[in-house]
């Protein structure tokens, strides 16, 4: 598994391994949601507090860096599971989005606008 | 961009969209955890005060199967432009944590226990 | 402090607490608004993955339920903490909510109706 | 309803509200953290996006601020008619958790330490 597996092998390595252990009967897509906000929450505390200065820094450290992954990688897992069990294409999704928000944020009212983003 | 894409060609699209309009600037992880957490919240909200059987009938709505689709897009997008900017490779970090958590959850303890699932 | 104590004094306590070790510093709105978030979503995790038997259990359970009211005690000092740092009053920024939602929510049309409470 | 109005009388309002309109069916804990989950995460959108300079600017407008109150307000409710739900006294276990708080931060290793709080 590395950046050129595809979406659809990794959604399948997590139904093996949800199969495996039964899990079914507790994914459904309001605990996965749930889920996904607890864990986002996990990553969002590592930055508790922290200045942009040190927020970059943490990258740096290599044990600080692998917790930060694996957060990610709990939003991650909880996100394709939720697509899988419902037939999600989210690749197709966030094309879909990316069309509305292309259109929501032109490139010439937007580029190099601090102000306009932050009324986002 | 379907199920077939991997997530380096969705990660550079996304740091196009993002460089198109310069916005760099306002991407550092602490915003995008931030971010996360404000979409994965979207998402959670749809099936807020739903029963099961309620929330499944949700994704039989196109409509409102289209609305939860995007707030998973939504939570997609930040997930991989952060790990673009970090230069995370979100695959292997998932790779990494489902081995710790076959490890932590064998299926022989796990498989079919709802009970033991509730104390994870 | 008991269910006696009025709002005034809880914010004057936890503003004491703070000012003996300077930490006026680290308190902007959005920093408290951060911990917020993430107090209530570890508040949310010792429900995760529970039906609502088993949900109304765990507050019979005298551990349990100390953990729980300890998640809450800590949204509630950074709701208080916030409220004192801009002179929010929130008694009343919670009454005039309450007129909001009472002529939204009447209760002629609201009265046992689970449909009606599931569409807000 | 001021700052002088005590907690029982909140909840008791609260509670008053929700039996008009027979809501105790839909107000478990679970519900109720989800709720506080959804809410907390509208008020922190407010701030997204935003520099410190830019958050504290947000007060001195009044339509923004009563925005900004609102949202801690249904922060409040909810953690209000969760207390009432499973009666549990918010002043006593704020007051448990920062005696706690206080033994777990002396002043003298924290005061005006930057450094030791984002340790936190």
């Amino acid at each position: 598994m590395d950046s050129t597996t595809n979406i659809q092998e990794l959604k399948e390595k997590i139904k093996k391994f949800c199969d495996d252990r039964d899990w079914d009967q507790f994914h459904n897509a309001k605990e996965l949601a749930i889920a996904m906000n607890i864990e986002s929450s996990e990553l969002l505390e590592h930055f508790r507090w922290k200045k942009d200065k040190e927020v970059d820094e943490m990258f740096k450290d290599k044990e600080k860096r692998q917790k930060i992954e694996d957060e990610m990688a709990d939003v991650f897992y909880f996100l394709l599971r939720m697509s899988d069990r419902y037939n999600i294409d989210l690749s197709k999704a966030l094309e879909t989005k990316m069309k509305e928000n292309s259109a929501k944020y032109p490139v010439k009212k937007f580029k190099g606008s601090a102000k306009k983003y932050n009324e986002i």
